[in-house]
């Protein structure tokens, strides 16, 4: 079977096919190049080549596990190309390229390996941000859960742009570009055995569009983050934690859509908690805020940018959460396993 | 227990420590951070920056699904590490930086990881290739075999050097920097249920220094190629393929090593068909060859380099074996599945 055209149709992933012998040729051609086509893959060369000027320039890596694979709003293929562009663009950086490294297991249906690299390739195209180089191995049945994506991305950092989670100043305003908790709430949506159905969608998206104009019209921009794995609260205690400074957030500024709102009470989640795909935190000097939610909102993505707080004196980096009552508490991590494999 | 310090003798990786919270911040911290100690790991971004001349840069990835994960002569992490400079390498460049996403499973005791995570650290820091930005994830017990290492490396190609798989023409001498096989029989005397024993030691190791010096004597240097997966037969039928021309080789030629005959023999295993992790294949024009000998000569890496046959026309694209009794037959690329999970 292994040395006549793939059967896109009804086959199934061999460990043939991660050999590095004619299966495996086969695939990367009928599949890979096919969907992914461009010219730095086209060389056929286990390395992707490509001219850079000099400067600042930043790798990201980022694997993905999620189960399952395909969610509303998107799949483990989009969700690796935007994952890493996003990582890549939260240095400031305009990502350049990305690479994909995957392990598949024997018997994945070829046509969802299809469906997912051909979603690779979409949202590359779609995202202006090729994958150059690639690669695939073929783990044995039951040794993976249909098939992990490893994406990693090199980007440039503009002159005069210095943003990184240690730059944040007591006084610095706090942005986030829209409502939380989309991402997670979609993949638990159709997770069996959590008993809940939910119309919400992902958020996934690449976030570098909105990154260049925020960068643009306030080079000053300290701290960029995404909110994924341990949501926004861990975005923002990291921020905390670098720059050695305490936050104080308005529960009430946090946009919530009533429907992630009702399924993460049914779920016994805090929305901040709950992981991101398409959604920053940004802390900017107070007197730029303006102009940066104002440059926000001309993006589809920052459409809703609010300001949620500020960075305030505090040796011990804590996050405080202001409620509507007036009352305070302390915005922690995640500590347990409540959301495994949500991206 | 995920909130207290790791318990490096008797703990095991929790899905806790890849869920964005405290235990994976932990874990950072104690394991990665203590292992691969650099200033840009230190940063505590999720991406690593550094600057770069401009020029040429190449990018690649690699999987690594290898089991056993410890091996005679080496482990997954030293792997990791030496596969991802070496496929750099190939490009004729210089590895500069390389990212690590780890996919964990569920139970993998942690005294295993960090012997790996120490193993990825040492072998970086003998190449001088640090790792800048890593990931991890956490899946269920039994939805991986202890890890997978995607590892992802950049770097620069030294002016005026243009190597690359489809660069090789007739006439042009083929090189193999030293004997076979090894890698892929150290690997398989630990697999369990194979009855047989082997004192082979993988030859892993990177082989930056050894090109570096390569590309420097003989900037002429057509192609470059680690012949891993499938081994050498696949790295020149992906050279002959990707040229179209043929190439002749001469069986007496190609060095393997007694044990590793043996073990092939036993296995039912072609030589030319087992990876190995510490040789590289090179083409080059024919008047430059014993330059390229006598340099590569000079590297420990390289003492054993022989010229092993010529590219000749052929528009299939064929390699040829010319026997020690004069017979010519095909060297294939390897069809099945003989070797699954070898890297």
């Amino acid at each position: 079977m292994t040395d006549s055209a793939l059967d896109l149709e009804n086959g199934r992933v061999e460990l043939g096919h991660g050999g590095g012998g004619r299966a495996m040729a086969r695939l990367v051609d009928e599949l890979f190049r096919a969907h992914l086509d461009n010219p730095f893959l086209a060389e056929g060369n286990d390395f992707g080549a490509f001219d850079v000027p000099g400067g600042r320039m930043v790798m990201s890596t980022d694997g993905h596990v999620i189960q399952p694979l395909f969610f509303p709003g998107g799949d483990i293929g989009s969700l690796a190309v935007h994952g890493t562009i996003n990582d890549v663009s939260m240095a400031g950086a305009r990502p350049l390229y990305l690479a994909l490294g995957l392990v598949l297991e024997e018997g994945l249906p070829l046509r969802d390996l299809a469906a997912v690299v051909e979603s690779v390739g979409r949202a590359a195209r779609a995202a202006g941000v090729p994958v150059v180089t690639g690669d695939t191995k073929v783990v044995e049945r039951g040794k993976a859960d249909g098939l992990y994506i490893t994406t990693t991305g090199v980007g440039l950092v503009p002159p005069g742009v210095e943003v990184g989670g240690a730059n944040a100043r007591p006084g610095d305003a706090v942005v986030l570009s829209g409502p939380i908790g989309e991402h997670g709430v979609a993949v638990l949506s159709r997770r069996e055995g959590l008993g809940f159905e939910s119309d919400v969608v992902s958020d996934s998206a690449p976030l570098h569009g909105l990154v260049s104009r925020m960068v643009e019209a306030v080079p000053e921009l300290r701290c960029l983050r995404d909110p994924t794995r341990g949501g926004v609260a861990a975005a923002l205690n990291e921020i905390a934690q670098q720059s050695g400074v305490g936050m104080l957030l308005r529960e009430s500024a946090i946009p919530v859509r009533a429907p992630v709102r009702g399924a993460c009470e049914l779920l016994g989640l805090d929305p901040l908690h709950v992981a991101n795909e398409g959604r920053l935190v940004a802390v900017c000097p107070p007197g730029r805020v303006d102009a940066l939610l104002a440059t926000m909102q001309t993006h589809p993505l920052g459409r809703d940018a609010v300001r949620i707080g500020e960075m305030v004196h505090d040796d011990h980096g804590f996050v405080e959460l202001e409620t509507a009552y007036g009352g305070r508490h302390l915005v922690d991590w995640l500590s347990g396993e409540a959301l495994p494999r949500i991206c």
